[in-house]
């Protein structure tokens, strides 16, 4: 197995629940806070599409195409579905060269990290939002819920 | 670097976080849960704290010691310290060898899997439920929250 294989794998076991918890998220229940200081749901599961998607461009050295308009109307779900499609895209253009390549991120976090560092954290960036997800929507009454990763 | 120095390290950069959560957490607040059906913030600190550590027991094909009595009184903090300890100690006894070892879940997971990989996924459970863990102390009032992962 490729490496770019396995973190599509490992990505897709996680982003996978994700994409199943935006699922049951009602559009009535986009401006959803479980407390008054947090994100609301739809604030919440933009921001994990879209860093996911930042970071793996920045590994792949591909600035991030501008892939939905933030000031329009958005269905959490079709959103989750293209970004999803176009972070497995770029995680599949990976070669084991690629993974080794320095990336200098210090305009954003301040250092400069390997390629394959910055995939593993997106992936842990990934799984600690939805932890909080998970919080979400049991909060909007939901309890038949996945397991925290997929097989 | 040797592999089990860099899981430790990595084990380290969430469960600190986790540890740092946890201290804010005051003894009046050990019931108290963001939805009717969420564990209460004693049932999940609980959780991941044994939870890990039976992960890394399996790993190192050592039955878990009870390092606690779960009917006795706790204070979470002294708990975090004491599991975090114990749980670092068999990391650094696992040698590359001993990770490359298939470990039987079968009764547990319905799986058998390398001790490695048994670490990452013991890893990604503590990220996910630190992730629940943030709603948790935010939902408490707290508002001075550490980044996810410490540097």
């Amino acid at each position: 197995m490729t490496k770019s294989t396995h973190y599509k794998d490992y990505f897709l076991s996680h982003r996978l629940v994700t994409n199943e918890l935006v699922e049951k998220i009602s559009k009535d229940d986009y401006d959803y806070k479980p407390t008054d200081t947090s994100m609301s749901a739809k604030e919440l599961v933009v921001h994990m599409l879209t860093s996911f998607y930042q970071f793996i461009s920045a590994a792949t050295k591909q600035p991030p195409k501008p892939l939905h308009d933030e000031y329009a109307d958005v269905d959490l779900s079709l959103l989750a579905e293209l970004y999803t499609e176009e972070s497995v895209k770029m995680i599949e253009s990976l070669s084991n060269e690629d993974l080794n390549e320095v990336i200098d991120l210090t305009a954003v976090l301040g250092i400069k990290l390997p390629a394959e560092k910055i995939l593993n954290l997106a992936i842990d960036h990934e799984i600690n939002h939805k932890g909080s997800l998970f919080v979400y929507v049991r909060g909007m009454g939901h309890t038949d819920l996945p397991m925290f990763v997929r097989k």
